[in-house]
């Protein structure tokens, strides 16, 4: 076999057999060079993969590591994974709330990059908190907590790792077969049984359109359901941000709001449904009735939050900040938006709120960039509210690094006021 | 800028400017990654490149290296390129017919690789020719001889000796652009004013169809004119091996046949029509129609034979092996392939031919491999020819290390032999 004659196949429209593609990704490092792996991957953007192939790749992709071993923790472990938008940041809320309803979340994370921002940055802003546990601690952790949540490790698909930063360098990141394939290599290698999937669509969204969001979803469903895991997928909105707060200290404050039940209402409703969707999944319960029935009981008897801080210890935290909200870290100012017109807000742009919140600081432009954990956006005004001339649309936190003038024109843009009442679409379209 | 936006604005199908062209030809090395071109290769062979492009590609190829001077030697320098053909050994015909005519032929070619035999490779098989000459010597021997033939050096477009061997090991060979501005920088950093294309059609020719050899002959006059050089492309036909000899040192013995104005009617018809348009470019002559009576001349009076044996005297080669043939490399045992049918030959496939000849030892399976100077068919037998049962179709010559049964039967397969009388199809197609 030679990676050659393989590179010749896709580009020629031709189906890779399993085969073919263990060869390629075994080779990665070894007989396969780097540039015979880029000229595959922009064959596979021009050429697709079938539903066959992408099976194959992404089991070659957790062959290339080890499947983390999490059989001595009883239950049925069950994880979510979302396609990233800006203000997205229900993991840290449905996790304790899934943990608390009785069903093990075993989950890795990644870190945010261009406009979305990252479970692993918004966690690192709590005091202490550590992400980078190795396996025997994050056993330890899930056994302690019935939650855990840590980065990628060495040890988790390799070879997506290498794949993920060619595609990167060379253009071929926009192909729905590799997204999937990446996505759920990974996902499959953490020790899962089922997966909950939260494929977002609209301006904030990786897949702008519903119809690319819906078929993402429907082929990671088929890998993980071929591999003969539990996938289920919601397709929903991201056209404005989720929740009030973007940025990752302030998004970390709005999660302990939601687990003390006071939180916004798109993101405590979206929350509480991927988590039902989970505990469902997990088996504890027959109807996802039961299990939304199930996630609010732990919501109003405290359960939820206590699960969170007990995270928050077992991963080196200091709960404190959990308590007292004001132990997060805190930017040097904060900066008024106000309305210019009276009305309603028509849209509020998901995307250039993402930007002006990087170019605080928040964010990264490049993978090494550096994140300001204490500056962010609070969004007074979203879509369908009424506003005044002159009254606060939103709060902008600042410190003495960020680029705010830039962020501030691409907040102040990214509101559209009108005359006519509107309602935000619906969050939740489609379970696949 | 940033190489992956370049890649991606192709892979878009967009126009890269002259400027991104040059950044990604000036960083190979150095800030472009291998891994990075090789998807811009696959991106083009997806969506192409315009003439703008491929003129620019070509430029940066150029400029990665030295072009030849050769101002110091008077008269006006013309060139000949070949794609590529069984049997196809003009070059060493016409370059000493045209030297002879009073136009110098600076020339440098390329080594055989697959069923094609290589320019360099044929002339090793003269006892001592050397084609590594530095370009000190090379202008000296052009100087002296009027004439020169040496392979490509580290000097002449280092870029496109870099992407070439990139292409083959990515499956991104067949690409119009790409392989137009891979000819076109080498021929074109040697010196020279203009250039006479023999642009191949037929099933043992690089391009198969009439109109793939038409596009790719008009991009490189395309490219050649942009760059104000005097280019002229011929369309000729390569179904059935030029000529009766396939090999290498057998090919050398047939040259001098033709010098000596002995050679097969198709070989010599190819050779002179090149030559012509090669002496016409040159401003020697005023017609095409002086230009072939000039070239008969020189071939009548030995002028054209005297030249060759110049040459091989000056590059080293001993010319007693042109005066006596049977100094050059003789193989161990002949075969003769006799008909097993009476009729006349329908078809004599090229590419078979040419593949057989390399089984036998005479070309290159791999960059690497080893030629045989001594093995290759002589075709008796060639396409409207009467043939009886047993008479003997082509002789086979061989030596222990080939593997001649498999040769032998790719060989037998090639003739189709029919009771029609058929015409060959016409040589020399179109003018461009």
């Amino acid at each position: 076999m030679r990676a050659v004659d393989i590179v010749r196949k896709k580009r020629e429209g031709g189906e890779l057999t399993a085969a073919e593609i263990d060869f390629m990704v075994e080779g990665i490092g070894g007989v396969v060079a780097d540039y015979q792996w880029s000229a595959l991957l922009m064959a596979t953007l021009w050429r697709g993969m079938t539903a066959a192939e992408t099976a194959a790749l992404t089991n070659a992709m957790i062959r290339s590591g080890s499947v983390i071993d999490l059989d001595q923790i009883p239950g049925r472990k069950i994880d979510k994974h979302s396609t990233g938008g800006v203000g997205d940041k229900t993991s840290m809320i449905l996790a304790p709330i899934v943990a608390a309803a009785g069903v093990p979340v075993p989950m890795v994370s990644g870190r945010g990059l261009g406009h979305t921002g990252g479970t692993l940055d918004k966690l690192e802003s709590i005091p202490g908190f550590r992400v980078d546990l190795n396996l025997e601690e994050y056993a330890e952790v899930l056994a302690e907590c019935g939650l855990v949540m840590i980065g990628q490790t060495a040890e988790i698909a390799p070879a997506d790792k290498f794949l993920y930063a060619l595609r990167d360098a060379t253009a071929t990141v926009e192909s729905i077969p590799l997204i999937s394939a990446s996505i759920m290599s990974k996902k499959l290698a953490e020790g899962i049984d089922g997966l909950v999937l939260d494929v977002k669509f609209g301006n904030g969204a990786f897949m702008e359109s519903v119809d690319d969001a819906r078929t993402l979803a429907q082929a990671m469903c088929a890998i993980g359901r071929g591999l003969g895991k539990q996938v289920r997928a919601l397709l929903t909105r991201m056209d404005q941000p989720l929740g009030r707060a973007v940025g990752n200290a302030v998004e970390i404050a709005e999660c302990v709001e939601c687990l003390r039940g006071e939180g916004p209402p798109d993101l405590m409703d979206l929350s509480i449904e991927l988590a039902a969707e989970m505990v469902l999944m997990g088996g504890e319960v027959q109807s996802i009735d039961q299990a939304r029935d199930r996630c609010q009981l732990v919501l109003d008897n405290g359960a939820a939050l206590d699960r969170f801080r007990r995270l928050v210890i077992a991963q080196g935290g200091d709960p404190r900040a959990i308590d007292d909200l004001t132990l997060l870290p805190q930017p040097k100012g904060t900066i008024e938006v106000d309305s210019k017109r009276g009305g309603f807000v028509q849209s509020l742009a998901a995307r250039p709120i993402g930007h002006a919140t990087m170019l605080l600081g928040a964010g990264r432009a490049r993978v090494d960039s550096r994140i300001d954990p204490s500056v962010g956006v609070i969004l007074h005004k979203k879509v369908g509210d009424r506003v005044e001339v002159g009254e606060p649309l939103c709060t902008v936190l600042v410190n003495d690094s960020g680029d705010y003038p830039a962020a501030l024109e691409l907040i102040g843009n990214a509101y559209q006021i009108g005359p006519e009442r509107v309602a935000p679409g619906v969050l939740i379209l489609e379970r696949i």
